[in-house]
């Protein structure tokens, strides 16, 4: 069984280059870190932020255990035992702000920073990507379903596919949390307060003599949460036939047939038969589920085909991300403590869009104040008073200069919170109902135009005049260097 | 923080549909299910089968605490209190068998079957197949990878980019026993024995004032652990003659460079050209390790173009499934209880490749006694005595009657093992090392055009006649029926 502490769910170099901080005396200079991706996944127009809850819950309870110091004691590095003393006492005693789970985000933006000692930013780092780039996946995945069905219901249906435990029910919370109304795994029902949904397989079909006695026993016991799966002979000929007897025998004693579920087969017809079938018979309120490998294109296409499905269960294609399973986030370093004082830093690539953003940075989301709708997201220093101030604000794009604007009467919203400061929580996370309905606020601070399904607008997210010459001040002073 | 107890982890159609069984009294029926896959993943000829261990631990800890009991009590389905104490006293007290993890398996075969009540057969699907799928899948990635680098060094370096922590963890451990020699993932080597590796990142560098710095901290903290990262300004001018520096520096103190490593730009051409200036620096022992979004088909053609480079670093590719991140491993009825007699069952599908075969199966390995070569596998039911015996069997394919072949002069490998008898665990789970041993014993029962990377040859899985006619007999009662 996976050990309660995840002090040791980090790559093996993490505690190398601490120990190597420590031999040379530099693992409690400060520094900065900060987590983002480089590219949208799916070719989306903005991802959800999500896995602070279990960033946080990771943070707080983060320390080794005797048996973890003396795993690392074992290891053929022969680490000092006074360095293995120090993480004994180890506490996370940094700042860490974040942006809130539910938020849209965009490339190249600081989604979590870390400012604290060299020792516990760098320690932190493995799982921190690891919970941020899976739930954020999903719950961008989610999302992207969700806009190709805002008046369904949305079901979860992913764990036997899943990748593992908890992505099963992290993955849950994920799709929760970008506007899906429930989930089949219990554990994310009782962990998250996610309501659960379940209705029979083909196995409960197949342990009766026929489909009717099958649909029957199904009524009897559960008779308020009936959904009949309707597809394990025929759906048409026996399927949806049985399922309306079944929905009389439910009238008879004055309860209703809630739904039935198809799951094979072309959807878009059988759910217009389908639905044909139940009008016919007086059933318009029983509704129609569709599941069998789902996700946002073909919800999408059965939809243009004029498919009669009320309830969407979607599995696989979502709680793996499948057409894209990993977020490439990373985690870098922006500033770091020399002769006691904090400098920028950069990292050069020779692929330009790997070139970091050096000093600590801010995100100001910019707000039309007439329309309440986002402008850009406008990256700049802590102490840069600018767009704080509300004034005019000359936004740019360093690489393409002619996308220049201009904007006036607008809001600028801090978009990273507090979370902990020297090491203390200070953020009170919210209710995942409350996480969903701030997603919702979100969405509606941007045009449709950003949030459609394909080629969706660009979102601009531009740096500010200072943090823009201090990259190209500390690429000069690079490129002068290399020609030394 | 994910509960200890994985109880819940389930679909609740599991519960609704045990309870409806309770209700109709059918719930201790016994049921026989099996676990297995319909196609094989990224195109390979064969899966290696994992999640075993995972799957016992499940098991033989799979009891409702009391809060689970209050949490089902507040459902919708407002379960009677009677069921809820039925759950509480729950042990599973049925019968499992399973292939060893590691085994070469194919599809359409039993992997896991599960025989007791409906009630604890149902219970254990989602956990069994989330834990065989993705456990499965990863091994199989890895195996593909190990394939293509028989005789280097593989580490497993997907941690930040995993789907949440269980699959990095997990995945570590399947990555291990297809024969990756490493992991990053400290819990990972601490939970399983994993031996782990670590080098330092780009940050490491940017913590410095120059490259040659940053290297020669490192090799004075870990001076028998050396491996350098030379990519972070200009992996041949700058960081492979820092790094010969510092292997001369190791030198002088009796102590050598084990490794650099490349983490960008061509892989080929960076490694053939450091492996000159390091040879030419008289360094030949330093090892090339090259990481970067690699998997089997990169690894192959870079192999193809003469990189030089001993040690591969496997990230995101390898943890994710990144082609193919769900193994689509299904748990079907095969055998139920009805009027106190056991008898197959079948499920009908208008889709040919999802019908599934009636009956409970066992797997027999044909191996060929004097090239020691596997032949085919053939499924038939536990009393046929035919290929035990070792008689002159016919192999034939029902779908292309033409490919059949008779074989003499063979064993037949029983390949399902018993792991629970009546609930209790009488399978000694095997060390690590000895799963991965077995793995390697495996390939070796296999001709290499069964294992190859692209277009391998489709290894024979034969059902006996007897298993075959059942099967058709079932079908023709049920279109019988239909004709009704």
């Amino acid at each position: 069984m996976q050990s309660e502490s995840l002090a040791l769910h980090t790559d093996k170099y993490q505690i190398n280059m601490i120990y190597a901080h420590w031999v040379n005396g530099t693992h409690e200079r400060k520094a900065v870190f900060e987590a983002y991706f480089r590219k949208l996944p799916f070719g989306n127009g903005y991802a959800v932020f999500a896995g602070l809850e279990r960033i946080v819950q990771y943070i707080s309870h983060l320390r080794f255990t005797d048996s973890e110091i003396e795993f690392l004691g074992r290891q053929e590095e022969k680490y000092d035992p006074a360095f293995l003393e120090l993480l004994r006492n180890f506490r996370f005693k940094g700042n860490l702000l974040a942006v809130p789970e539910g938020t849209l985000v965009f490339p190249n933006e600081p989604l979590v920073r870390v400012d604290g000692t060299i020792m516990e930013a760098q320690l932190i780092e493995t799982a921190l990507l690891n919970f941020m780039n899976f739930q954020t996946l999903i719950a961008t995945k989610a999302s992207r379903v969700k806009r190709v069905a805002e008046n369904e219901v949305l079901l979860e249906f992913g764990s036997r596919r899943a990748q593992e435990a908890d992505a099963a029910i992290w993955g849950a919370r994920a799709a929760y949390l970008s506007g899906f109304d429930a989930t089949s795994n219990l554990l994310a029902g009782e962990i998250f307060g996610i309501p659960t949904k379940g209705t029979h397989s083909h196995s409960w079909v197949q342990s009766f003599n026929s489909e009717m006695e099958a649909f029957e026993r199904f009524a009897k016991a559960l008779p308020d949460q009936v959904s009949l799966l309707v597809d394990t002979f025929d759906t048409l000929n026996s399927g949806v036939p049985n399922a309306i007897k079944t929905a009389r025998l439910l009238e008879s004693k004055g309860k209703r047939l809630s739904s039935i579920r198809l799951d094979s087969g072309d959807l878009a017809y059988l759910s217009i038969q389908a639905r044909k079938m139940l009008d016919e018979a007086g059933l318009p309120y029983v509704k129609i589920v569709a599941s069998n490998d789902l996700d946002e294109n073909t919800i999408f296409n059965l939809k243009a085909q004029g498919a009669k499905i009320d309830i969407w269960g979607v599995g696989t294609q979502l709680i793996t991300a499948a057409d894209q399973p990993a977020l490439g986030g990373v985690y870098k370093l922006v500033e770091r403590e020399y002769n006691g004082k904090m400098e920028p830093t950069i990292k050069i690539s020779g692929n330009p869009e790997k070139v970091t953003t050096p000093g600590k940075k801010d995100i100001l989301r910019i707000v039309d104040i007439e329309s309440g709708k986002a402008i850009a997201d406008y990256i700049c220093f802590p102490h840069e008073q600018q767009a704080r101030a509300g004034g005019k604000l000359r936004l740019f794009d360093p690489v393409h200069p002619y996308l220049k604007k201009s904007v006036k009467n607008y809001r600028a919203i801090e978009m990273l919170q507090p979370i902990y400061v020297n090491g203390e929580l200070v953020y009170k996370l919210p209710s995942l109902h409350a996480i969903r309905k701030y997603h919702k606020e979100q969405l509606q601070m941007f045009w449709p135009e950003y949030l459609r399904k394909l080629n969706p607008e660009k979102y601009r997210v531009n740096l500010s005049q200072e943090a823009w010459e201090l990259k190209q001040k500390l690429i000069e002073d690079y490129l002068g260097h290399q020609e030394d």
